[in-house]
């Protein structure tokens, strides 16, 4: 585990340090709840919308919804990328990430609690330097919360849907090596890529391990959880200081 | 005339008044030129990105392109409109704002003096409080300069290819008052709309009067062309500002 | 102004004079109004369809809804263009098009004596010489008059809803000479268009003007307003014959 | 067979009777060949555009192609239909009609004669009163002959690749009565519906016939079939007619 | 007619025969009916499904409807074709396949006596060798009766609305020669094709004839009417002895 | 652990035990490989296609593709579901699924070796009862190994890219009870859901747990992975057995 903490990161980073987080509250003034989230130069704006309407398979069921979509704008990353709405369809990349970030919110969510409403959130890249879907979740919980307490104080409902805190992060052997919260270009080079969901309580929401090229160890992969249980529990921190703030 | 000053709007601001306007430079990493324009609280993230192509129509012409794209943050509103890449088609308001930014940018520029490549402007509304389309070609004019800019410092080209200074404002009668710069609010309950695009000479790009529910005279429109011609010369030096910055 | 009568134009047309208009009513059996507007070579062939239903923004609303929607058959050009229906979607021109005409007429309408009901108006391009969307309007409008008409006749509405008259025109630079109602080759090499629709009070309903290349300037859009006041005055002489034959 | 003469059609006509048939040339400036066949009240424009390059399945084959699209303006019939550019699809209905109409004039054509370039036939509906698909066959058939004596006009081919004539008609059972070349009324009305094309030679290209509720027995097909061959019969008179004029 | 019974297809066939036809019911568990039809090496899962709702046109009419839709798993072919979920849109050869699956079954169905209902078909292709247009209808009806069954053994309504038998079967000259049933190869060689939907009683509900190149006769429509009855005797047979099992 | 084999599942199954597998090679005559794998009452068809084509990012590589799509029979299920083709677009969950087996077959993979080619698997599902996408990899890596085998019989390539063995299982905590292989049922009702994609070395290719309601401890986690790796050794052995006979 000496290599761990080896600075070979860019800025001198130890294999098991996050990059600086940034969690900024009330980012733009008409979401109930919109924060712009930073891992390093990876910057997110996640809004939550209430919205009191319910999707079809909800309607009169008195529960409420919380659902995410993602996006990234096209000069979010190094070369630019095709405009989704332009080309007529999400990628599946797409998809698959804002179908985590949705179900990964509802694992924490007493949807009964919510009343018959939904919480809308989006999710958009407005730079990406790897682990843009992990920062999303991270400031989508945020920015779910301030939904929540404006709910709250609008006296709509009176105690929080929110049953337990959530944060993501991504971890990933590098070289041989584990590594918390990759960049795109450690990212681009991991032989395996594992993104990890976990609540405040410590149990696992979402669990996405991925090979590439060649496979993982069992002993790879308990090293990896312990990187993202670390990084996961300074997350966390990071998101009650700015919800105190 | 005196009615142009009387202190009707929000935070006091005569009705010959632009809104603060802002342009930061730089303000993601990775697109060669990055400006976020801000007009009150309207924001747009305008990039500019460098391609060595050009579509179809300039292959082999010698001659390169200007293109442009826009989209809005679903929930860069006041209420969340849809997200167009998950609605499958970008509505037509969307593709008309595109056109616009993409052919007023032209006009300024030498295709032959930019050679065979594009300069591909992304147009991305953050938030929303009326004239994003007229904010949008303000800070893409900027940020294509700093394109410009990028491709000389590189060696690409070696003198730049615009020809003329761009920038762009709203005008409109409010309650029988034109104004300069409509918010969000007075642009709905305006009986008249102007977009007007102009050059640094002072000549016309684009022209766009729309009225609302009743027509406008000759002397409303040349009474809302001097209010433009005043509001784009304040950008135009905002712009200069921002560049020399 | 003497090089505006100078016979430069195809057919001995003088700068300051109109094509020949046609405007023939019930050019189809089925349609409430049915008019195939010619200006010159361009033809096109408006209907009116009256639907007892309106959009779901004005359902209950006691107001009914005008709109239009604008398609080109494909070998109305000198070459033929792509169907937009095998393509899957209208170009971002089409639905330009077709929403300038849907707000044009909206302008004289008096949607609440309508009542809850919709005017349809559909403007296809047999033949296209340009000046299609300022045909398009000027024949929408004789179109559902015709359709109000048909209203006023079933009993269905008591009073006409239109409240003016409305005709539209184009007028363009070329060659440094301002000109109206510009034909296909005048359009494709001029430096600046306009497009310009009028009430019969003479009042702006929509005013867009384009520079192509080079800048306008207010003294020549002066210039071009005055040419479109004229063909316009024209043309709603020639609706008005139209109407009474 | 007493019945089939009987006077019980719209304005007199006789059983096995056309509706007035007209086909004007040259009915839109620019096409190759244009066409406008009339069928009664049923009108289809059918332009041939000769395009120099083929299909992918063909490149280099030293064969050309002939290929049809079908349209129906909105209002061309009783009620408005959607526009299928707007609704951004074609229906089942028009892909089949098209590709009726692409085979049947591929089935006349000596493609190899054609030489490496392709035929696009346009088959628009400005109004519909059934038989839309067996006018577009016959016009479309006037208008690709047109454009095979435009390429002969320009020396691009010496002989015709044209090898028979071609008509199209419909015939079907209305009341226990076989009928020619239905109308809309009668067609929603009747037990069977058989469209069919000929060659002048006497043979049939497509032979398209559904029962609407009850079967038919093979006497009624060949009642139904020598019909259809008198109606052809007609309909190829009245092509050599037109395109001798 | 000699030549008809030569030996010269696959398998020694004879040019009257049928290839072997097998009828699998029950062949998945979900559905309320489901057969593999197999006619040769073209293998066609049918499967019918009850819901208990019909399309707008039909809602509150106290009829029922049945329809059809058909596919083809990419590599049922030869060589892999385009998977239309992937492309988003189906060919307009599966469109009017379907559209010709869903109107013969109707035309054997009483849609009063099914009550408001639908039966949805789905016909997909397991593997493809010619002829899988007639196998889905032929396998179709098996599927509907067995759906119909249901439906009166859960007591939803007490006698069938199916009138009539239904089998559909291709015929086709090839080399001159008439064939009943043809394989890919033949299909893809022949010079006139032709699909025969016939009921129990003997009536024609679709008949679908296609020259590929060569015009054909009456007399040869003729034998292959003859060829088609015959086999479509012999695939009734099948279908009843397939029932009673 | 006692609690893992109660017989609480259907048909007697131990908590620990897959449901009965079977692997049918040359299921269909064309595809290079065809695999019908059943796990209980789940049926998937999995084809291999070899096609001398590599998509663009890999052209003029000398390395080749293995990439997937995954469909759905409508009704496959117990109720019917959309067909994708007819809605015109894959769901976010047929895309999650394909790119997974996508994926998962390209980590055995040496693409390499392969050639400039790609090998195509389509995994359609003919019956669903939970554990589609495992059943889909268990059997796409068998009618990959068919592929190469006939790439080698053709002497296409001298030696298999293929560098290890695969196969996929789902395991779930059901009732607090960990359990190996999902039905429908259980998956339907299950608080945690994971599905595990190994090599036969052991390594982890893909692992994607899912907290449905309420988030899953480390020690669940490995239970999970307990029975998974067991589940797979019998997989393999299935596997190995089927390419064998």
């Amino acid at each position: 585990m000496t290599e761990v903490s080896k600075p070979l990161r860019s800025e001198g980073r130890a294999a098991n340090s996050l990059r600086p987080v940034r969690i900024t509250r009330h980012y733009t003034r008409y979401a109930e709840g919109s924060v712009l989230v930073e891992f390093g130069h990876t910057k997110v704006l996640c809004t939550a919308s209430v919205e009191e309407k319910v999707p079809p398979h909800k309607r009169g069921s008195g529960e409420g919804w919380v659902t995410a979509e993602y996006g990234m704008l096209p000069r979010a990353t190094h070369t630019r990328g095709d405009r989704e709405a332009a080309r007529g369809k999400q990628s599946g990349r797409t998809q698959e990430i804002q179908r985590l970030i949705g179900r990964s919110l509802r694992c924490v969510f007493d949807l009964g609690a919510l009343g018959e409403r939904t919480i809308a959130i989006d999710c958009d890249v407005i730079q990406a330097d790897g682990g843009t879907r992990t920062a999303a979740i991270t400031g989508a919980f945020v920015a779910a919360q301030d939904a929540v307490n404006w709910l709250i104080g609008q006296g709509k409902i009176s105690a929080s849907p929110i049953r337990d805190g959530l944060a993501a992060i991504s971890v990933g052997i590098v070289n041989g090596t584990p590594m918390l919260d990759l960049e795109y270009t450690e990212d681009s080079a991991c032989d395996t890529d594992m993104n990890v969901v976990m609540t405040a309580s410590g149990g696992f929401v979402e669990l996405q391990g991925t090979a590439e090229g060649v496979a993982f160890t069992r002993a790879e992969m308990n090293s990896l959880l312990d990187l993202a249980d670390k990084g996961i529990r300074e997350l966390l921190a990071a998101q009650q200081a700015a919800l105190k703030a």
